[in-house]
Formats: C-alpha cells, structure tokens, sequence
C-alpha cells in the first residue's frame, strides 16, 4: 500500500510518499514543491499540478493524505491555500487516488501518542519509523511524510480490525451450537453415512 | 475569438461560451453546474472539473475568463470558494486556457457603461447583445455570458488598437518626407534610370 502525504502552501508543498514493506514503512520520494511568487496564480497550480502528477505516475500511490485545512483569520490567504488544495484534490481525482484528511493534531497523535507534541518530537519519530537522516530535504517534507505514516497507521489498524472481524466470524461460526441432535444432522447430511 | 466565462461558487458554477461572429457575438452554450453539498469536496471538484472540461473540449475556447475572489469576512467560506477557483485554474491550464479575470464592477462597466449598474441592468445588456430569452438556464448563467462578454469586448478592444497602431506605423512610413533631393535618391535608388 502506497499513500502520497501532501502538506499544501501557497508558496511551498511538502510531499512524501511512502509504502509499507513487511510491516515496516518505507519513504519513496519526499520533498518540496516551491512556487515561483511571481508566476501567476494559475500557472503556479499548473507546476504544482504537474509534478505532483510525476510523482504518482513514477510510483502509483492508491491514497491522498492531506492536511485539513487551519481557518486563519484573513480570508484572502484561506482563499489562495484553497486554491492549492482545490488543485491537488482534482490532482488525485485524475488519477483514482482516495483523498484522506487529517488534523496536525490527529497526526502528532497518531506518531507521537499525544496530540500536542512538539514539531521536534514528531520529526524525530518520523525519521526513526522511515530511517531517514536529518537533511533540509527531509526537513521540509517532515508534515508531509506525517501525514503519509498516519494515514498508513489508520488503514493498515483498519485491515487488522477487519482481519480480526473475519477471524470472529470464522470462529463463531465453527462453535455454532445445535439445540438437538435433529438439527445438527439436518444442518450437517455429509456426516451420515448413507 | 471564444470565451468560456465561469461564475464560481462551491455549489453552484455558473458557465457561458461565446464566440464572435462577423462583429456580433454569438452564445454557443450556456447554464450552470450544480453540485451535491452530501458529496465529499474532491467529488465536487472532479464533477465540476469533467463536466467542464466536456464543454472545453466541445467549443475549443482559447480564453477562461474568470470572476475575481471577493474577500469577503469568512475564512471558511473563502476556502471553499478558493477550492474551486483552484480546481477551475488547474482545468483552465491543462487545456491551454489563458485564464483573465473581472471583478463584477470591471463586467457591469463594460457592458452599461457603469460600474455600479444594478443585476437587472447587466442581464439586460447580456441577453440583448447574445439574443437570448429569459428562461431561468440564462439567468443562472448572466454572470457567466457577462464575463465572457467583457473578455471579447476588451480583446477585441486591444486587437483594434493593434490595428490602429499598425495602420498609423504604415500611414507614418508613407508620409516620410526627405530633406533634399539627395537624401530621397539615396533612399530610393531603384527609381534612377541607369
């Protein structure tokens, strides 16, 4: 399973893209989009759109993680962080990709356990659960790879819910109990011998 | 010249595609695309995105014009709005659109010739100068024709006055007097008999 964690700015886009190998995660590809300020807004959603769109078709994630948006005060900075984000949900749309939302909070606590951790502490275990090293690459694309590790969390804690849901299953079903021996041999005829 | 004109808003898009014909203009299509607030945003987006882009690919507009954000008090609202500004520049740039945009005061003053001109007043001058009836698909759509209506006026405006530029360089070089009769043969010496 492979998720793409997008941190959206107007200026700047951290991106991360990880999978999991054998219950421990992996990062493909991370860093920073950085948009020329100067460029109109369009054509700055064009380049972002476009090598975002790169990346996918390099390595075909299945997932989207994106950060949920912060209400600031000023609406005219909402409204450019909107654009950047209205461009990469499209992004993902295009190519088939799940678009998930989490809160820095859910992501401080899905890595950290508490929902208020520092941005050290948060840098530190995604580092240590991607074995990367402290570089101004990764640096910048520390939210990103945040948010790709809790989305990875989440579903891969979603599987092993359903796995242990179909395990009950199969075990309810084999201690199925019968009120008589009647419906026990109406339930199971293979068993007689004829 | 074609034009597609977008109103945006987060749940209802506004579009209308014109062309000029022989100095008149032409509504080629017109209406709105309504979206269902249940859906996730992405699905929005994407529905927007297609639907459009079915037009874009039917009419083969060469321009986008686009209303300009309003701020208005809400940082939510400007978010969302932001969304499918950003989804609509992303669309616009994929299919090679130069994308311009109007405020509603620049639209009412070029189509009355007041910035301040009441709805009633634009509506008038839209359905007039494309010929439509009032059904309620054209008004759903006004804004829409209104953008793309200002676009092809100050276009059309700006390649006049790039004729007329041309015409005075032309008139400019015939008019060129010379300050003796040497300076003209020697600016004209195939006029010489040998």
């Amino acid at each position: 399973m492979r998720t793409i964690g997008i941190d959206p700015g107007s200026i700047t886009t951290g991106y991360g893209m990880i999978e999991m190998q054998n219950n421990a995660f992996v990062a493909l590809a991370f860093g920073v989009v950085r948009l020329n300020v100067k460029a109109s807004f369009p054509s700055r959603l064009k380049k972002l759109y476009d090598e975002l769109a790169v990346l996918i078709e390099q390595h075909r994630p299945t997932r989207l993680a994106l950060e949920t948006a912060f209400y600031g005060k000023n609406a005219q900075s909402a409204l450019k962080l909107g654009q950047v984000r209205g461009a990469i949900q499209v992004l993902a749309m295009n190519y088939g990709l799940e678009v998930l939302e989490y809160s820095p909070r859910e992501v401080k606590k899905s890595l950290t356990g508490a929902g208020n951790a520092s941005k050290e502490q948060v840098a530190f275990m995604v580092r240590k659960l991607l074995n990367l090293s402290t570089t101004g690459e990764f640096l910048d694309a520390t939210d990103a790879l945040g948010l790709a590790l809790c989305d990875a969390f989440k579903h891969h804690a979603l599987l092993e819910s359903e796995m242990h849901a179909l395990r009950d299953v199969r075990l309810q079903t084999q201690k199925r109990r019968y009120s008589s021996w009647k419906s026990f041999i109406d339930a199971n005829p293979h068993l007689l011998r004829s």
